[in-house]
C-alpha cells in the first residue's frame, strides 16, 4: 500500500462512515427539532473521522468485513463529538471556535448544547446495541462495557479532570502522562479494541491492537500539543498556543519541541512494527501511524 | 399484602439497591477523586430509590430472582441522577437546593458537576453491560437499546428541551402531555420494561407492564406537580411553588388542581387493574401504584 492507496482507503472508509452517521441521528426535523439541530451541528462539523476509521481499520486487520464494524464506528464518533461540545462550553475551556466554525453553545445557546451533548453520549450506546444480524450478542455487550469504562470517570472524564485541575501548574510528565493517556488515549485504544473484538479477532490479535492503540493514541496526542505550538489557524481551524496561554499540561511545555516530536515519532514506528504481526490485512493500520505522525491539522 | 407488608418490602429493596448502588461506582479516593466524590455526593443524596425498585418489582412479577436485576435497577438510578445534576446546573433550572442538601455544582463547582453527570450517564452503560452468568447477552442487548432510547433525545432529553421551551408560555395540555411523557415518563416506563426483559417476561407480561409503567409515570408526575403547589420544604427538601414562579408546564397550571388530583387516581386506578392480571407475583407494583398517588415527598 502506497501513500496513494492510504489517502483512497481513508477516502472510502470516510464516506462509509459518513453515511452510516448519518443515518445514526434523528433527522434533523424529528421533534424536538432545537435538539436534533444541536446534535447535527457538532456532530457533521467536518471532523477527519480518525477514530471510526480506526475502529474499521481494526476490524479488517482481523478479517471482518467492514459492515457490522459500522455501529461501533458511529459510536466512538458520538462519544467524541460530545466530549467536545462539553468540552467547549463556558463552565469548561469556554471555547468560541472548533474547526473553524462557533461551537455548539454559541449558535444554540448553553443549555441545547449541554443536551445535546448528553444526547450524543446516550446515542452512542443506542447506536451500539442495536440488533446486528451478523454479530455476536456476548461481543457486542463486551464492546459496550469496552467503550463505557473507555468514556467514564477512569477513561476519557478522568483525563478532563485532572487535565483541569493541572492548568496553570508547572507541567510534570507524570500528571502529562495521566491525562493524555485518558483524555485522548483511552477512547483511540477503545476504537481498535472495539475493532478486534466485533471483528472477532482473538486474545493476541487482540493484544496487538491495544498495544498499537495505546502508541498512536500517545503519538496523536503528543502531534496535537505540537501542532498547538507550531501550527496556524488556516490548518488546525482554531488558533495556535492556546495550550500555552492556558497553562496548559503538554508534552513540548514539558519535555520541549524537539524531544516531544522524537516520541511521536517512536511512538509511531513502534505502532507500526507491532501491526506487520497482522499481516497485510493490517496495511491500513500501518500506513495510518504514519499519517498520524505527518498530520498537519 | 397489606401496607405494613408494602412498607417492609420497600425496605428489604431499597437496602438490596443501596448496596448494589455503594458497588456501582468506584471508591471515593479512586484517582481522580473530585470526579467520584462528585458522582456519590449526588448518588447518595437520600432519593428513594423509586425507579430502581420498580425494575425489580416489574422482574419479581413475571417470576425472576431479584439479583440478575440489580444491574439494571443501579442503571435507571444513575441515570436519574445525572439528570438531576444537569437539570440543577445555571445553565438550565439554576437550583441551589435539591432534597434539602446544595446541589452537585453548589458544592464542587460547574465543570466537575457537568462531568460528574457526563460520569453516572456512561457508568449506567458499563454497569448494565457487564457480564451477568444468570442473564441471555441478547436480553440484556435489548435493555440496553431500550434505556438508551428513553434517556435520549427523543425521550428524557426531549422531555427537558420541550419543558425549557414551554417556560413562561401558556401551558397547553398538549405540550404538558409530551413533557411528562418523556421528561419523567419515558425513564418509568423502561424501568418496568428492563424488569420485564431481563426478568424473562412473555410479550404479554410485558404490554400490561408497559401500560402500567406509562401510567405510573404520568401519576408520579401529576403528583409531583400537586406537591410543588401544595407541599412544604420540609417534605420536598425543596421551595414549593417554583413551577408557578417560573412558568412551568404542570398539570395543575393546565387542569387546576382538583382535576389534577382525579386524573392522578385514575391513572393509578388503571395501573392497579393492569397488574391484577400478573397475578400475586405482582402485589408490590400493585400497592406501589398507592404509595404513589398518596406520597407527600
Amino acid at each position: 500500500m502506497r501513500t496513494t492507496e492510504l489517502e483512497s482507503y481513508l477516502a472510502a472508509r470516510r464516506q462509509m462512515v459518513q453515511a452510516a452517521l448519518e443515518e445514526s441521528l434523528p433527522a434533523e426535523d424529528s421533534y424536538p427539532p432545537a435538539i436534533h439541530r444541536a446534535m447535527r451541528y457538532s456532530l457533521f462539523a467536518g471532523g477527519k473521522r480518525l477514530r471510526p476509521i480506526l475502529v474499521l481499520a481494526a476490524g479488517e486487520a482481523v478479517g471482518s468485513p467492514v459492515e457490522p464494524l459500522l455501529p461501533a464506528a458511529c459510536a466512538v464518533e458520538l462519544i467524541h463529538t460530545y466530549s467536545l461540545i462539553h468540552d467547549d462550553l463556558p463552565a469548561m475551556d469556554n471555547d468560541d471556535y472548533r474547526r473553524g466554525r462557533l461551537t455548539c453553545h454559541k449558535v444554540f445557546g448553553e443549555a441545547i448544547a449541554l443536551l445535546a451533548g448528553d444526547a450524543l453520549l446516550t446515542r452512542a450506546f443506542a447506536v451500539l446495541s442495536q440488533d446486528q444480524p451478523g454479530l455476536n450478542p456476548a461481543r457486542t455487550l463486551q464492546a459496550i462495557a469496552e467503550l463505557a469504562a473507555a468514556a467514564g470517570s477512569q477513561g476519557l472524564i478522568g483525563g478532563q479532570v485532572v487535565d483541569m485541575e493541572a492548568e496553570g501548574k508547572p507541567a510534570t510528565l507524570e500528571v502529562v502522562n495521566y491525562i493524555h493517556a485518558h483524555k485522548t488515549g483511552s477512547l483511540i485504544r477503545a476504537c481498535l479494541r472495539l475493532g478486534g473484538i466485533l471483528g472477532g479477532g482473538n486474545e493476541e490479535q487482540l493484544a496487538v491492537l491495544t498495544r498499537y492503540g495505546e502508541a498512536l493514541g500517545l503519538a496523536f496526542q503528543i502531534t496535537d500539543d505540537i501542532l498547538d505550538v507550531v501550527g496556524d489557524f488556516q490548518s488546525m481551524g482554531k488558533k495556535g498556543g492556546v495550550d500555552a496561554a492556558r497553562g496548559k499540561a503538554t508534552y513540548p511545555a514539558c519535555l520541549g519541541l524537539e524531544v516531544a516530536r522524537r516520541l511521536a515519532r517512536e511512538l509511531c514506528l513502534e505502532a507500526q512494527g507491532l501491526v506487520r504481526n497482522l499481516g497485510s490485512a493490517a496495511d491500513p493500520l500501518f500506513h495510518l501511524a504514519g499519517y498520524v505522525l505527518n498530520r498537519q491539522g
